[in-house]
């Protein structure tokens, strides 16, 4: 299958990375037009996104551990390798997979330090990996002798292996469990702490159980797929690759049992190849699609390639939210029908929209055509700033697990002290019974600077922006170092200083999101030639020159407060409109209301008047509100101030809303 | 607390019945300012309700009977008594409750038999009746010694009794074997066959064991306040009040477990009389209300009475669709915050309609005030119709449980030997694995002519139509037999004549809908004198005279279809329109469009033309709709044909919408 596909068809092999070796990024296909460049290559080094990783560092990564040790998921591993489960078990099924993502977050963020380079960032780095050893050390005491890693499942009084494939979630464990120890090879190649080993030897057994003569079937829970396909790619063995390919192509069979939602719940209604659009769970659905994509890059399946790119584009058109979530369904996690898109109802997980991003960040990479790499990189910007962003409180150590686009009624404030049992709870909580998104959050900032740029062997191309340091080489020792200067999203101005560069002519590709019609680009030489200036359209633009140290490309992206419509065919936002500027979605929030004429007027009776656009005052993007006319109450108008989705619930119980009716 | 509740205020006691004895119907306040007629004294002779009597008497209750046996949830009674649980048992954990509203439905469909009176009924109620003695007898062989009966609880290898209220439907099972043990006692109030005391033992056992000094908590799932209250009505036991009283006071006090949906699921969160409005699971929140109402009449409770009246108010402007259906969340089966009611989620219970209808018709039963009984009745109308009358398929042999307003993908058929687990399946199934829909509706269309009439000291007042015999006595004497005559709802002409009268005054009061404007109404003397014709405006009309064999009065409701705008505050169905014609909500379905110019346009790219209204043609009512323009594509306009909403999905997988958008 893999040899022959190869053969037939499929992408160029992916560049190779400055230092020979592998990238320090979670993805790096084998196949690719472009390659990622890793953590020691871009570093994020100010601005929105970098504060965010240092809360991450310093807040929500002490926090995940506090809680996995409070709660026994930690403790867990050492209750198996002291022979003392089941009994003292604690938590969900999956709780494993919560440690592994936790680990895959310390070992980013020691990479992260290492590109930084200072003595304090060493120090930090050091800690980190005296935790990482004790941690990693406690899950390998649990391994049994031939590879099998589990806590919940196995031994005498518990469920045996492998029994429970619809919901036990041991393949989904694993799957984390090797992206954990993919960061860690990549971060820090030569560590001995034997985190890869274990990983090697689960994997080994994973591809001898469910093999071609094993266990025809899947986990009910995708993520095994990826795991075993980027392991492979860390490690070089390709059995690890076939094994993500037959987990891939035995989904849809129809292997696993019919449940009360549907196979499609967990995508095993429809094979990967003929499916048109994700359905069913969103998380199981994205991390499916994004393995799949590994899959058929790295096997040259380019039909397999070509149908998830199509499920892409139908399910950003017609199951996305305009903050880039996933999922209408509380009930079962779930994508609903095209255009089921309820605010009120939104789950919007927040690891779907991670797991969205995974999905979106792959085809990027395989996408020979930089119109549809912008177009990928759009919905990854959208998803980051306004699901991901949104997730964790201000001092990241609390989190929406669903991120509704429409608060009726204020929620109680969550005790930081009590581990929430909703995932739809209206304000932020500490932790959850089930706890997948916090740890999902801390690896997707620890890891974040991977998402934004890449490299072909004609030069380097910026997909999202923020203030970084990027230091390349093309081959040959063709050096490129560039700055990137900037205060997006609240300024559109992206100043790219080219700090070092070969003699020769490469291009600079400049991602122009989908949002900045009337877009300007500027070069400005270093030896004083005149500035050339040109329009920049939606997708990808290329500077192609022999760029001079201290040349200066400028993209100024019109970030002017808009007014967005719905889909018509979105019937739970129709009259409606969103406010946008650049890549944030705008929220009315109650707060915002005292102080004007309409406090304390329910956010339900009040309409936006549409014949005003959205302007900006006082740093704020404000709109004109009236109360609607109701019997015997005057009309009331006033300015109100929105505030960044990303930011609402940050100041106590309130109601929120996106989508604001026009009458 | 009864006794002082009642001596300071209250209603006054209820009219006694035409017999002195009890009305043949589920509720029979000890107090009110009417009284039900009953089955013995309003009989459906045909038409809409009458063709869905026949059809359940036919079709649904044996379709029952079938599904009980075959899925072993009435063989579980046989392993009770055999000693032979738990190892054999079927069914989930409520599944007895299913057997007793089974029975119920058959001892109501006696009733209805024994009404009317001849050779055919008689025979029809004897098979029912031999049916009934047999599940009878099996029910009573299963009960032990002191008077407990479930066949999930209590024995070697089961949970013990009362060990879980919040899931384990121990007492729910209860309350409907009380039910069906008033059904059995007003149908026939002689019968030998023991139903009657196999519910008094368990209903002494309750409320020894809930008692004063008993276990102070609750049911998770309310019911057994309504079976209580009538058991202790039909049986003249006013310890049974006193227990259904102690269970209402005690809801809300928090003493069952908080969980993941929060106490508001099972409405422990707050006190039924501090409570504003329903809310958690829409079948739960109404079954207490129900018998909230049954506890404040007869205790002469007026502050619990007025704080439900107010939950009803609020509740259905503000969380009913309108189709009459209640619960917008599939996820808990739940009600949503105020107006949030998408339709393509909605969940729309089949059995939260009925708890709707026994909550509406116990507030009717209850109010002094005519115009409110009338708001009552129209709730109640308007949920029979569109809610009631849909679940079923036109057999009566598979039904809806979730009754969606918005079908965005044609469903697959239902196989009709299949259980299907689950509920929100877009074609109706045979059973579920929670079958609780078929049913309750099956008891309420055997008793259903109960809710068409009352009678208070002054007169008869019809609260619903259709063409029945109408035979009662006001007391001493004064008997009163009416003929009521019309095609309603196809035709609003309601014609009703009097065919025995006293000789002294008496009122007839008919109910206006609130829909029914320019309502006028005729008085036609038998006499020959002239036409008195008046206006009839929304609420309940009187005509009080001294009436003469022979007299007729005529309501002639304008039932032309009409487009019904949303309340501008449900977010869902912004800028759409939905058509009524009379009690009927119309729906928009895909077959329809066949023939038509938009033959195969999806639903989705519709809007309807708001500028022509809703007219009627060959029978049907149709409505102009346009195809919305979309680049590259003509614009279509055709007229199409609605469906009664109750009618859609007999014609094969179809999409289908009630609302409409305009733009």
């Amino acid at each position: 299958m893999t040899s022959t596909a190869a053969a037939a068809g499929g992408l160029p092999v992916a560049p190779a990375a400055a230092s020979g070796g592998s990238p320090v990024a979670p993805v790096v296909p084998a196949r690719g037009v472009r390659r990622p460049l890793g953590l020691d290559e871009v570093r994020l080094t100010d601005g929105f996104w970098a504060r965010r990783q240092e809360v991450n560092a310093t807040g929500t990564i002490p926090h995940i551990g506090h809680w996995l040790d409070r709660e026994g998921w930690l403790g867990n591993f050492d209750l198996a390798a002291a022979g003392r489960l089941p009994e003292g078990r604690r938590g969900r099924e999956f709780s494993d997979s919560e440690v592994y993502k936790y680990l895959e977050a310390i070992a980013w963020e020691i990479g992260r330090q290492d590109a930084a380079g200072s003595a304090d960032a060493a120090a930090a780095a050091a800690d980190l990996d005296a935790r990482f050893r004790d941690v990693v050390a406690r899950v390998a005491a649990a391994q049994e002798p031939d590879g099998y890693l589990n806590t919940k499942f196995g031994r005498p009084g518990q469920e045996p292996r492998w029994s429970d494939l619809e919901w036990g979630h041991e393949l989904y464990c694993l799957g984390h469990l090797f992206q954990a120890a993919v960061a860690r090879r990549r971060t820090r190649p030569d560590a001995d702490d034997g985190l890869v080993d274990v990983a090697r030897r689960a994997a080994d057994l994973v591809s001898d159980v469910f093999g071609p003569t094993g266990i025809q079937s899947v986990c009910g829970h995708a993520e095994i797929e990826v795991g075993l396909a980027e392991l492979g790619r860390a490690l070089d063995e390709p059995r690890y690759l076939e094994q993500a390919e037959r987990f891939v192509e035995r989904r849809g069979q129809g292997t696993l049992a019919d449940i009360e939602w549907g196979r499609s719940y967990y995508q095993d209604d429809v094979p990967v190849r003929e499916a048109t659009v994700l359905r069913g769970h969103a998380v199981r659905a994205n991390y499916l699609a994004a393995g799949a994509v590994d899959v058929a890059v790295d096997s040259g399946d380019d039909a397999l390639l070509g149908a998830l790119r199509d499920q892409w584009a139908s399910t950003a058109a017609r199951r996305t939210y305009v903050t880039g979530g996933q999922g209408s369904h509380h009930q079962d996690e779930a994508f609903g029908d095209d255009f089921e898109l309820p605010s009120d109802r939104a789950y919007s997980e927040t690891c779907a929209g991670i797991a969205s991003i995974m999905f979106s960040e792959r085809l990027l990479l395989a996408d020979a055509d930089p119109t549809e790499a912008a177009r990928h990189a759009d919905l990854v910007e959208r998803t980051l700033y306004n699901v991901v962003a949104t997730s964790p409180a201000d001092d990241g150590r609390s989190f929406y697990y669903a991120n509704t686009l429409h608060q009726r009624r204020p929620g109680a404030p969550a005790d930081p002290e009590v581990v929430s049992p909703r995932a739809h709870s209206s304000l932020r909580a500490p932790w959850f019974e089930v706890s997948c998104c916090p740890p999902n959050v801390a690896r997707t900032f620890a890891s974040l600077a991977a998402y934004f740029a890449t490299a072909d062997a004609d030069g380097v191309q910026l997909h999202q922006y923020a203030p970084a340091r990027i230091a390349t080489d093309l081959g040959g020792g063709r050096a490129i170092a560039l700055a990137v200067e900037t205060s997006y999203p609240a300024d559109g101005l992206v100043r790219v200083r080219v700090d070092a560069a070969p003699g020769d002519a490469w291009t600079l590709g400049l991602r122009v999101p989908s949002w900045a019609d009337g877009a300007r680009l500027r070069v400005i030489a270093a030896d004083g030639a005149p500035v050339e200036v040109q329009d920049a359209h939606p997708g990808q633009i290329a500077v192609a020159r022999v760029f001079a140290v201290g040349d200066v490309v400028e993209l100024d992206l019109p970030v002017a407060p808009r007014f967005t419509e719905p889909d018509p065919r979105t019937d739970a936002i129709r009259g409606t409109l969103a406010v946008e500027r650049g890549p944030e979605v705008f929220a009315l929030e109650s707060v915002d209301l005292a102080g004007t004429a309409l406090a304390g007027v329910d956010l339900a009776d009040l309409v936006v008047d549409a014949s005003v656009g959205p302007r900006e005052a006082d740093g704020r993007v404000v709109v004109t509100l009236r109360r609607r006319a109701t019997a015997g109450e005057p009309m009331i108008a006033a300015e109100a101030a929105l505030v960044p989705y990303h930011e609402w619930a940050e100041r106590g119980p309130s109601t929120m809303r996106i989508w604001l009716p026009t009458s």
